[in-house]
């Protein structure tokens, strides 16, 4: 029995887990460099003795790429396991209770940075794989890709898909990734949304000003910026970009109707996030909002003074990074020229807007006819008890998208992380139970993969 | 002759300035506490040297007062010196082109914080007044009081100067710390603005969330802010904020009449900053705009991530540095009651808003027909070559109405710096030029004074 594997061996794994956790893999910090590379080491070292017949450390266009493999009948069908082993930046680095990178365990739950984004879910994957290796009960073959640059949007897989079309060629492709709605109304993930992303550049003057000698005569590039990104959005919460909304598919009358079901408390969703109203789009409701329909958001704003005190300053430049989230059938580059053209068309007289396009992705939606979802559900039931409900999720992994057009493969999601897990905030977590029904779950799906055919 | 004093004293001058300017007396950055002291005692023994009866650094309630006097006649006028010791802060420091703290003369251009504001111009203060007392010239007698405090707002000269009436009594106040038209259009300022500066907090969620989770069903605090400050100014370049204008002076025909005639060449102006096109209020010239009009800034902001690449988040909180100039009859702290309601009254929901008021102070108009003013034009005159005009400023320099309203007296602003010495910015400097016509103006205007009278 998997319980019982990992009741005998949960001291060993965890120590395993926390290694991987220790390297601080931030792919979008320049410094983490070599701590890219040892981590891709560590996973290979990893998936070798979960019991991979070949493991390999790939070059890719930008961080390598980890590759294992256990064939064990070329004629059976291949489930391609897909992670990342990059993680989020820290910062800002005073509000975590324990050193990011030294995971510790408290209430039942690993608090660092990657414990669940995603080394402890993708360590789910590689667990349930070594359990059953360990038992000789795999009748499938299993791949794994792991990636080091998911987080900056996994410019070099691709390509690398591309140039390894053989090598990767699989029947479904199975991520740990996502959430559940909670920890006591277990989900798959059955839509993602797509993603663009822009750094926008104001400048106006060719210097800081004296705000006295120059204020009020000459454009504030802050104050441009403000007037900028205010309006992108309008009063009915819809971004105001012309075309956004051309590919935008409605969301079915029957999806709302399953959406207005799910057991969903506003009241707990603001008193856990600390605010005193949701806000968006009129005419949708949050669950919607955050899953089905795009977003606008402002990631970062910088510039002019922002020391101790008062300095009374017009600056040369001021900064943003935006991003949109994109839902199934919008195009992100179509998107990444519609906002970028806008942001011009839109700049005020007296300063010059550049508009760098950092990165982007397709939304994605599963069918849940899948005999490889009804797998994946029943592994579900198994582990928590009950059914899953399929639900579409609000974040991006763009490369699910892509892993369809380049692999012509479609993807199972079968996230266990919680909202409360903090992804990309001060104080990521993982509950130790949700690592060990990751495992039970993930393994029982292997289990009826073999029973529902490909 | 004070020319030939100031060439046979220059190396010495420029010694003594540069052991000033050496000392980083940043008064809005906490670190920088023990050089306050030791540049108030730097100035103390500097004007003990210049020929002070008395010298004396005085404790106040923030940094250290530096007093000093030469009683000649206690029944002839007395004329008070102000100015300040201290400096802004120098960030962005890779923009300058040689250490801020360490004074370089390129091109005849002394460059270093502080060159010009104020430690060059209180200076020529100390250089005019040393020439008069060594050359038995002085016939009223001469008050200095420097306070470290002035680019933080002055928080506590009001109550010294309310503490030490008697001390600072005087006939007139002479202040360098103002500029001219330019250096072939020597200017005596007549008149300056009031400010309110803030320092605005939004805060959205209790911590940072992941945007695609959360993306369009939460308001995000830096798009709060930017719709904020976005709505403060409309279209036509007023400020929003309902009863800012209500006591606004319109400015005087006359006075519109007299700004139209100065020489003002806007495709110069410009081009001098860099930028295609000037921004303001509707129905002002740019001359208007920046000194007989209010105008809104928004002087530093940041919120969220700010690093390089991409991060997905909605920030917990973003914040702001807000200050607005203000003309004479507007009262700051009314303004800064009406603006801080404001931005409590236009916070999105879902969001809530904390605006700390940092500081601010009024605006002062000095009659042209004053007889000390009529003496700083003659001494403009001789140092020029001509006669200076007449000009209204943008900047704040709010203890000057604090002066008029404690000790009732009016002050002559004698400034001789330069648009070009980029106060307040990177690679402030001063011309040597200046300088030394600064040191022939005041000497003039003590020698005049005598002849006008009170």
């Amino acid at each position: 029995m998997i319980q019982q594997y990992i009741e005998e061996n949960e001291s060993r794994m965890l120590d395993e887990l926390f290694s991987l956790i220790r390297i601080p893999s931030v792919s979008s910090q320049h410094e983490h460099q070599e701590d890219m590379i040892r981590c891709a080491r560590q996973w290979s070292d990893l998936l070798k003795s979960a019991g991979a017949d070949r493991v390999e450390v790939m070059p890719s266009d930008g961080n390598p790429m980890v590759y294992a493999e256990k064939i064990v009948d070329p004629s059976a069908p291949t489930v391609l396991v897909y992670g990342h082993y990059d993680v989020m930046p820290v910062e800002p680095l005073e509000q975590w209770h324990s050193n990011p990178f030294e995971p510790e365990i408290r209430d039942g739950k690993i608090y660092a940075r990657g414990a669940d984004d995603d080394k402890g879910q993708s360590f789910i994957q590689c667990k349930a794989f070594e359990y059953l290796v360990s038992q000789g009960l795999l009748r499938h073959n299993v791949k794994f890709i792991l990636e080091g640059e998911e987080e900056i949007g996994s410019p070099s897989l691709e390509s690398f898909c591309e140039q390894h079309k053989d090598l990767l060629r699989a029947d479904i492709i199975l991520v740990s990734d996502t959430s559940m709605l909670s920890a006591s109304l277990p989900s798959l993930t059955t839509g993602l949304r797509g993603l663009s992303y822009w750094q926008v550049e104001v400048t106006g003057p060719n210097r800081d000003l004296h705000s006295g000698h120059f204020g009020g005569a000459v454009m504030n590039p802050i104050n441009a910026l403000c007037q900028m990104i205010a309006s992108l959005t309008d009063a009915d919460g819809r971004i105001t970009v012309p075309g956004f909304y051309d590919d935008v598919e409605d969301v079915p009358a029957e999806e709302r109707e399953m959406i207005a079901h799910i057991p969903f408390d506003e009241e707990q969703y603001k008193s856990a996030i600390g605010v005193d109203a949701v806000w968006g789009e009129k005419g949708y409701s949050t669950l919607e909002r955050n899953s089905c329909r795009p977003s606008f958001d402002c990631c970062g704003i910088w510039g002019g003074y922002t020391g101790e005190g008062a300095k009374t300053v017009i600056p040369s430049k001021a900064f943003a990074k935006l991003s949109t989230r994109l839902v199934p059938h919008q195009d992100s580059e179509k998107i990444a020229r519609l906002v970028g053209e806008h942001l011009q068309r839109i700049a005020p007289q007296g300063v010059k807007v550049k508009v760098d396009y950092l990165h982007g992705g397709e939304g994605y939606v599963c069918p849940i006819s899948l005999p490889a979802y009804k797998a994946a559900e029943r592994g579900f039931e198994v582990a928590f008890g009950q059914r899953p409900l399929p639900v579409r999720r609000g974040g991006s992994i763009p490369i699910i998208a892509t892993f369809e057009k380049v692999l012509g493969v479609k993807t199972i999601l079968m996230g266990v992380g919680l909202e409360s897990n903090a992804i990309h905030s001060p104080n990521e977590n993982f509950p130790l139970d949700m690592l060990r029904k990751g495992i039970t779950a993930v393994t029982h799906f292997h289990l009826f993969y073999d029973e529902c055919g490909k």
